[in-house]
């Protein structure tokens, strides 16, 4: 029996909106993004494939996503297990910052440096900016260490695949269907993993917005196949118009 | 340091406007009980009650009750936990029918015990009924003993307890405030075990709809003083409402 596992980006929030850059300030979903979610649901049941227990970041606008998403397929009360680990990649000192003033202030190639670098990671955001997390009764039970204050893609993977191991496994080993709600960058680091993605490669795989991603897992916990999206089409377009984000 | 204990029943769902004995049937909050549940979020922010982690039964109206609340007052990141054993006393075989003509076809003393006898069960429903949930996948790892088939409130007692005391009182125990969202009888049962309500007292006990419900308890995780409601004056209003449901 192959374990399924469905991993949702959530969808657009209001400072996408603004186009700002976001990672781990705690934003909520645009009304685009509740409708985006809306239609993931919808694609759970119009599929057949029915999460038994779902995974989210600690992060509203995955947690927004996932519960409604969840509501419109009638699961809204599968288990549910939550994670920092599961976070957007914390953007440091560009939290808060207008993408499109970063990228005129610090030029094309600096800003897809930050954006899209494997192991460069932005400048660390202070403790006492207005967007930091230090504080945050959320992360309390985390050491000051493992606390970011900014994050490369790299770091991410290193923060999220032992979640990866010690948590959504042992769901997929008792043969549930598991939905992983989360980010751009997290599930990046994931597919990663999944997909053995290199680290010069993985700068070009963007994962679009609100549709669900399933991927057929073998014993080893390893994809059988591609993964494969629930609206290929959609996907497809989702993926360019996040590609296309950094050329605004 | 005392313990903090909210509890929160479900507001106004798309049975309750139909009037229809509900019980274990999945039924969806109206746009009423959105708003029920939104109004208990925003008394939450006023009161400065903030949950560390959340418990609901298995059935969507606690669970979209509990997601609205939670989001409105920014703590949908707590951890969640959800049981059976916090769900609505099973109401065997009258679940789906209509209040008011059972009312008139068995007359308003049978009526009453149904709704508010200690320990006389409403007949079983039969597992072929369409109201049954038998075979519900959320209701997997139950053994058929444990599936009701109908339920006095005494039964609602005997399975709630056991949960209050093997993990809600866990999460009180580490110092977190504890949101319990569920139904008018896992919750009468749950008060009446707090508030030492005589079996024959219990029949009097009203809990309003979508209104916080706060314990501070001592160590031995009984209350310290009497629960208060968050907003007492809606509170003894929606308490007078519950008791003249059976009056129509």
């Amino acid at each position: 029996m192959p374990h399924t596992l469905v991993l949702l980006r959530h969808g657009n929030s209001e400072w996408n909106q603004k186009n700002l850059f976001t990672g781990w300030v705690d934003v909520r979903l645009s009304d685009i993004g509740t409708e985006e979610a809306n239609r993931a649901g919808e694609l759970l049941v119009e599929s057949g494939v029915l999460p038994d227990v779902q995974h989210t970041s600690v992060l509203t606008r995955a947690i927004q996503t996932a519960n409604i998403a969840l509501d419109v397929a009638d699961r809204a009360w599968i288990d549910v297990r939550r994670s920092w680990r599961l976070n957007e990649r914390h953007y440091g000192a560009l939290q808060g910052l207008d993408k499109a003033e970063t990228l005129e202030k610090y030029g094309p190639e600096q800003f897809q440096l930050w954006r899209r670098s494997f192991d460069v990671p932005p400048p660390p955001l202070a403790d006492d900016d207005q967007w930091s997390q230090v504080g945050d009764p959320r992360y309390a039970d985390l050491t000051d260490d493992e606390l970011p204050r900014t994050e490369c893609l790299k770091d991410v993977i290193a923060r999220m695949l032992p979640y990866w191991e010690s948590d959504i496994i042992p769901d997929l080993a008792t043969g549930k269907t598991v939905l992983v709600t989360a980010h751009g960058n997290s599930l990046r680091a994931l597919v990663k993993h999944l997909d053995g993605i290199s680290d010069e490669d993985i700068a070009e795989l963007n994962i679009p917005t609100g549709i669900p991603l399933v991927y057929e897992l073998g014993d080893d916990f390893m994809p059988l196949e591609p993964g494969r999206y629930l609206d290929p089409e959609a996907a497809a377009a989702g993926a360019a118009a996040v590609a296309a984000q950094g050329k605004k």
